[in-house]
């Protein structure tokens, strides 16, 4: 913990108006203040720390130049709004960044209309500019729509596809590139390339001629060929041909911590344009905290630290390894002995434990930049030609790549392994990035096997029982976050398609739990022991195929079965109704008779960041919960002894 | 019908390594042939025609200079392949083109070696090519992946996010930008006017400089800043900056019916590149075909045809409308009223009706071009400034906006109207189009409310009833094809949210209906009445939310209740029997007892193309086979009247 900054001048700014009644030299001391506010801040909170230090200046400037909110400010991804938020009203609460009722960790429509549009995923931002745009110049409102959009997040094909339809815009839209070389790992692919030479071949600091240039530029579009010759040549020192043939004025790059030079640009920018812009703004990722800038990853998302010394409050050491690391080494304990096996990630190597995995095989591991779509679908050509790619990727990023999953490697029915992290709630990231509905979006698919392991022990066997599959897909889904400390096993064991195994064997109450809550579900089945239910416990490994013989014979044995998950409706609990229901197993005429079947699962809600074990709560996926289920079915519409179970 | 074609040269070629035994003057004369024999075919089978015939010489060429199938070369979309099908051993059986148990109408891997990689949906052929070099880069293998997309498909971010990886192939790419600039529809956006800028500014047809042109330039890669201005330069010239800025070597714009262009420059590409190369390549849509040539889809998908007037045979006029022109002309009349009233299309405009919209109010309808994922978030970008923006889009194509659904629309709970077309089983396009998990994919989501017509008229309530719907995201999916034939409504009728409607009232089974397939169930209800089963009906019209009321009441008075829809699971069915089960109505203690439930929805198989009856028959949703589940249900593992009912 440290003293607040002190802040006189920021402290005379609620909201963007204010910062407008100051002159452009006091922008310098408020970006100043601003800055020491953020680290101040995050030092408490912990969050995303580098991102907002990179764009201070810029988002001062943004909102002292452009009339927010009249005119719709968008971050892509939102990791770099701490500073927008103080700016916009905030400030008060940005101590509570992330924390269970306290400002999101990134911009929301809910919280302030300062807001105009959420972020989390990457690469929306220039698409929701342009609807701002295009719905203000259908309706003849005022107002400008300013995208704010990293170098990696442009690796993106929505970027593209949305560049690609900026003339709809017309002057309305401004997208500024803020090229820090650097979105979470260090960028990738040819674009990165392109905007490297741009920034070396150019002399951005001078800023006399450069001025006068940019309006020049904005005044007129280049349409013969001539003009035309002109631009290419130009191009060696103002660049930007790629944006320009899609449709933008290219302007730029420019210093992205000069105010002197970013206020008159977006000045000119804002009165000048005549069609959609691209200011290609340089920044430096964690500028002006020396720990920050020493730090690799800039520090991206860090814990509590000492504002001075930098260090990271990063809790005990030891305890049970991530699950993404569990995946990342057991896969490339696997590859010594298979060449075959390759891993794919989008721009996430560190997050998904493919950094563990291309240290040692480093040929064989490919960062598809943030670029999901296309990773899947390389993962399928690979594997068409006779490879074993595993395609590591969040549950909530996958789905930027559901109908490469569905088209490319489901009705082809290729083996592409699919490592799917961040399963089910996600603590302080909240809703945009809980993995929530990949068990409902991959088992409904035909030839697709779903799997997801009770612990980190389960993980290595199934990455192992992945790696020999060769039959079609396979997906394993585990959650964000540690192990549950169970010894990893010397030896990996193949699973059997299609199997669940019994943890406990009891004869009244069966459990049927897919993945992590197999421990709360262990819990309440002591509960529910000591109440004299016997309780059979199952790890049921796979959603897709079900272990129907297993299902079946615990159904035709128990009174009550419980299915237990971690994602929403649609998944285990809709499969295995669905199998009861075509074998007639809850029918009244059926041999066994005495059925009832519950489903536990996600609620139909979007649920907001808190810490875990609150979001368990409010998903009602704990022991107690389990508990109080079974006893609410055992009495339902009956009298008899269970009644007198109460709530554990 | 017409006699086939002579064609003495093409009679010789089974397979391209005959191809390879004539001379390079005589594929002129093969090409020929080839083109008369796709003319002929289509003529007979119907099918996407004009594609295939402005590839006919570049097809030749590719089999004939490169080595497939050790070569792989693969097909974006695949509506082009006709061509390539009949040199790869197939011609035999290409006039069952897109018939059941006869040719599929795109590449399928499960049909040739020479089909590397199946296709259907746009822009996946980079991404799979990149996958085939990079295996055989990593495994040592000979061969190259030639990836031919059109340049429509080149609108799609996911192209961009493979050309951007496209360094990690070496010189084992080769893309060829098949450049006719049409896909369905005419092109869109920024890249369209650079590839008409590039083909306009060059002297594509001086091929004498050209080779020598090439084989410099593929001789070495442009690094520094001299060379870089020179390359500029030469832009107006070869053109081609933005893919080169992207990794590849640009080589083009040549002519691609040229083959005495076509050949010499894929051998020096296949000899001489040193890294991936990009083919610009020219062709026109329909080539040599008269009538498909004067006409403005180019003959993209015709029916049956008279091969010398051009004439289809699209069977008698009248007839109830198609499902995607009453949401076009409905939303079209709606629109006259509202201002705010706005449609997105990716590409579809006729397909989606979005074009009978575009034709009213040019201004509010926008064609995004082949780029779901921005057309949703623009749509979401709209619907926060205050529109009402109605995203038509195919229910498969609506896979690859998945996460911008998710996390754009739900999550922010904008109202962004989904009209998802071509939903359920669509016939002779197959399994890559059939829209079967749109409802499952959907229902899921939080916030989300799911709705299906049962016939046209309910459609034009539906559009209506989502107009008026500001509350959040709405999705209403109808199928491919024609209405039933009711009357269509005078006025349109506002429908309340999350209820359904009684078609027929009984007391003994329930049919919950989904879409469509309601008119199968009312037949299915005559037969049970017939045989004494008193049997109620209802269009659910929803499948989120459910109506709880009316299902519970169903539940608690009937014998037995199914559901159906023309989808997989996790739909309807899934989401009804876990509503029961939540509230235990199917549970042995329940108060009113005896409650027996089916689904009945797509089977867990991706079905092959066929005619629609029998795909409906082998998923076994029609009348015939709902009564057998309704007697089979009945007389499960009981002894009684009901034994009696045999299969209708």
């Amino acid at each position: 913990m440290t003293d607040k900054p002190e802040t006189p001048f920021l402290d005379q700014v609620n909201f963007p108006e204010d910062l407008r009644k100051f002159s452009a030299k006091e922008m310098h001391q408020i970006a100043d203040e601003l800055r020491q506010e953020v680290i101040s801040a995050v030092s408490v909170t912990g969050g995303h720390l580098g991102a907002g230090l990179g764009v201070v200046e810029l988002t001062t400037a943004i909102h002292y130049v452009f009339n927010t909110p009249t005119d719709k400010l968008i971050f892509d991804v939102g990791h770099q709004c701490y500073p927008h938020k103080i700016l916009t009203g905030r400030r008060d609460r940005i101590r509570t960044l992330r924390q269970g009722g306290g400002l999101s960790g990134f911009t929301k429509r809910s919280e302030s209309e300062y807001d105009p549009f959420g972020a989390a995923h990457s690469s929306t931002s220039i698409s929701a500019a342009l609807g701002f745009a295009v719905a203000n110049k259908m309706s003849g409102a005022q107002g400008k729509a300013i995208a704010v959009i990293g170098d990696g997040a442009m690796s993106a094909g929505m970027a593209y596809e949305a560049m690609n339809n900026a003339e709809a815009a017309g002057n309305r839209l401004v997208v500024i590139l803020n090229d820090n070389d650097m979105s979470i790992a260090p960028p990738v692919g040819g674009l990165s390339g392109y905007l490297a030479r741009l920034v070396s071949s150019s002399e951005y600091v001078g800023l006399r001629k450069f001025a006068s240039k940019i309006t020049a530029k904005l005044s007129r579009r280049v349409h013969d060929a001539a003009e035309r010759a002109e631009e290419y040549a130009r191009g060696m020192a103002m660049g930007g041909t790629l944006f320009e043939e899609l449709g933008f004025y290219y302007v730029g790059p420019i210093d992205g911590h000069n105010l002197d030079q970013l206020i008159p640009v977006l000045e000119n920018v804002r009165d000048n344009a005549e069609g959609p812009v691209l200011i290609h703004v340089v920044t430096q990722k964690g500028k002006g905290y020396a720990p920050a800038e020493a730090a690799a990853d800039k520090y991206h998302g860090v814990a509590k630290f000492d504002v001075i010394s930098g260090k990271q409050d990063k809790g005990p050491g030891g305890g049970p390894p991530a699950y993404q690391n569990v995946f990342g080494e057991t896969l490339a304990k696997l590859a010594e002995n298979d060449p075959k096996i390759c891993a794919i990630t989008a721009a996430m190597p560190s997050g998904t434990g493919v950094d563990k995995f291309a240290a040692a095989h480093p040929d064989r591991a490919f960062d598809v930049g943030i670029a999901e779509q296309h990773g899947v679908t390389f993962a399928a050509g690979l594997a068409a030609q006779g490879m074993r790619p595993f395609c590591a990727i969040y549950s909530t990023f996958l789905q930027r790549a559901y109908d490469q999953v569905v088209h490319d490697v489901a009705i082809q029915n290729l083996p592409v392994r699919f490592a799917i992290d961040r399963a089910g709630l996600v603590g302080a990231d909240g809703s945009t990035h809980a993995g929530s509905f990949d068990l409902t979006y991959l088992a409904t698919l035909p030839n697709m096997v779903v799997m997801s392991p009770s612990d980190e022990a389960e993980l290595a066997h199934m990455t192992y029982t992945a790696a020999l599959y060769d039959d079609g897909p396979i997906a394993f889904r585990y959650p964000r976050g540690n192990g549950v400390g169970v010894d990893m096993p010397l030896k990996f064991e193949q699973i059997e398609i299609g199997r669940g195994r019994i943890v406990k064997q009891g004869a009244k109450v069966a459990i049927l739990s897919l993945g992590t809550r197999l421990s709360e579900a262990m819990k309440a089945a002591d509960v529910l022991e000591a109440k004299g239910l016997s309780t059979t416990v199952v790890d049921m490994r796979f959603v897709k195929p079900l272990d129907e013989d297993l299902i079946r014979k615990l159904m035709t044995s128990h009174e009550v079965v419980v299915t237990l998950e971690e994602g929403a409706i649609g998944g285990l609990g809709a499969h295995v109704l669905t199998m009861a229901s075509d074998l007639g197993l809850t029918d009244p005429d059926s041999a066994h008779g005495g059925l009832k079947i519950r489903t536990m699962r996600l609620p139909d809600i979007f649920q907001e960041h808190d810490n875990p074990q609150k979001q368990y709560d409010e998903a009602g996926l704990n022991a107690p919960q389990i508990v109080d289920m079974v006893l609410k079915a055992l009495r339902h519409n009956s009298a008899g002894v269970e009644e007198a179970g109460v709530r554990a």
